[in-house]
């Protein structure tokens, strides 16, 4: 069984040593020089300097390297997917479970990564797409830290053999069918994660974040079910699994970002300084576009989105959000 | 209205402040000379040594203070409630209605707080127990951050009667009449937060945490909707709320046990040192024997007793959790 991993960035190194140290034959494929002259060296010094990989990983530049794949790994940023995906179908002549770690929507259909990369292949080159997701950072994966995701896809065969690929002592996979509620689940907990940091950032504290959380949660759900997704999904890893490790962690890009948005009480300068892809940004304008074409209550992305995008104060949507009438939960 | 807090700990002050920031006629009664003479200084110096308190609040030694009050809020610890409502079922000749904000069940009948409650109390002195629970660390509340909790009572007249009394700018109360399903809530996150403690205390990191606590909150479902709880309930502030705040707060007691019994590999010193209530240790207990004779699955709580109740070592009993069967969730 060959695997090939599209990306050489983080996630993409540390689930190609969790693919190594499970003794598979695993290839990286990318197209920075350095990075991939790095890994050769066992190493990825810009996002684990401290650390030396598996040195069984093999990597490469040239993109060829896809036609011998049994699997291929798309571990590149949410918006170079459907390029990517392309790219490997052309070179393919067989087909190949593909498995999905991003999380998002494609910015102008809306649709979900898995259906986006579905739509790239045919039935000559592709098998199943499976999307393995749940609450990891790399900076602990590629420690060997306990990590448990869920490998989610609507054929349950496809599902358990990613399943069995990546399982080991300290990397514990799961297995779902509900892509839907998976899928919306892991890119919506990413615009919780900011209003999570705004909220930080105005200098509120841990029970303010605790609230927030679980309207949360309950927003998330609301929207997956609406959706077609399953309700007790969101009970799960890629649901309330995803959300905590988001809101909570200090590795989040997506929190980060909201605490700077807190801290300032405007987006202005995150706009004009940030270069990184938050994913949540992103989401926040497909889900709270959805949620006005679609009638879902969705009031803790509005205000989300009010605050990136129509100059909202933070701390006046906050405000906004705390006013609502006195209610049963 | 005249409400009498009795308890003058952390959290009895700081319920006592957010009436008081209502406007409502407070006297906090408490059997520490030193306490009470503090509270009449507008301090709580124990707790919350730098923070001066709505003057408003009035302290008494004197018991007798509980014939004349509408309301009663309990905040004493856990091992207390059944005395101190005893004693003041004793004093009064009409009836109040009870707030308790404890968290745990009795240790030996394993009742849970509110039915302890009643028990004590006769139709003439009692209106109703509400349980006013939820993410919420005294430390934030008395200095006025964002909190949202639940008012929880069968009877929804009374909850929303609480509701009404506490809910300001930065208290939020949510209302419910999910007794079993919220009470239990509260008191078995203690135990998850135990186990959190000790899978960061071993060294692990955020991923672990997440994939626990979601497996945690299953297992609080489960033991609540056998024992007549709304699997809705555990999607609140008195579920996964609660569940988040206590888990990942470093003003967590039960986490900080937690982290001392992972970091050092065993219960044996925390047993020889810790002189606190930790309220988790005790539910630990309950909900154990509660699970085998009900027969409901607890496998983090069966872990977490027998680390602190068998010698198990923590580092296997991380092991035996991880190991159990490939399957999907």
């Amino acid at each position: 069984m060959k695997i090939c991993v599209l990306g050489s960035g983080s996630w993409g190194t540390a689930l190609a040593q969790v693919l190594a140290d499970n003794h598979h034959d695993v290839v990286v494929w990318g197209k920075s020089p350095e990075e991939i002259a790095d890994l050769k060296l066992h190493r990825n010094t810009k996002y684990f300097p401290e650390v030396l990989v598996n040195p069984a990983i093999e990597a490469t530049l040239d993109f060829a390297v896809v036609a011998s794949a049994d699997i291929l790994l798309l571990a590149v940023p949410t918006g170079a997917v459907e390029e990517v995906s392309r790219q490997a179908a052309a070179v393919l002549n067989h087909p190949v479970i593909v498995i999905n770690v991003a999380k998002g929507f494609h910015p102008t259909t809306h649709k979900r990564l898995s259906e986006v990369i579905k739509e790239c292949f045919t039935p000559q080159t592709l098998t199943d797409v499976v999307s393995l997701i749940g609450p990891s950072h790399a900076e602990e994966v590629i420690l060997r830290k306990l990590t448990s995701v869920n490998a989610v896809c609507e054929n349950e065969a496809s599902a358990k053999q990613i399943q069995e690929l990546f399982s080991n002592e300290y990397f514990r996979v799961y297995r779902g069918t509900d892509v839907i509620g998976s899928e919306t689940g892991v890119a919506i907990k990413n615009i919780m994660a900011i209003a999570s940091g705004i909220i930080t950032g105005l200098g509120e504290g841990d029970n303010a974040r605790a609230a927030l959380m679980t309207r949360g949660l309950a927003e998330m759900s609301r929207y997956g079910i609406a959706q077609g997704g399953r309700a007790e999904t969101y009970l799960g890893l890629t649901g309330v699994g995803d959300l905590i490790v988001t809101c909570t962690s200090q590795h989040s890009r997506n929190f980060q970002a909201g605490v700077q948005i807190g801290r300032q009480d405007s987006a202005e300068i995150f706009w004009k300084t940030n270069k990184k892809t938050v994913e949540g940004v992103k989401a926040a304008k497909v889900i709270y576009e959805e949620s006005i074409k679609k009638h879902i209550s969705m009031p803790i992305t509005e205000q989300v989105y009010r605050v990136l995008y129509e100059g909202e104060k933070p701390s006046k949507a906050i405000k906004l959000l705390m006013a609502r009438e006195l209610k049963s939960e």
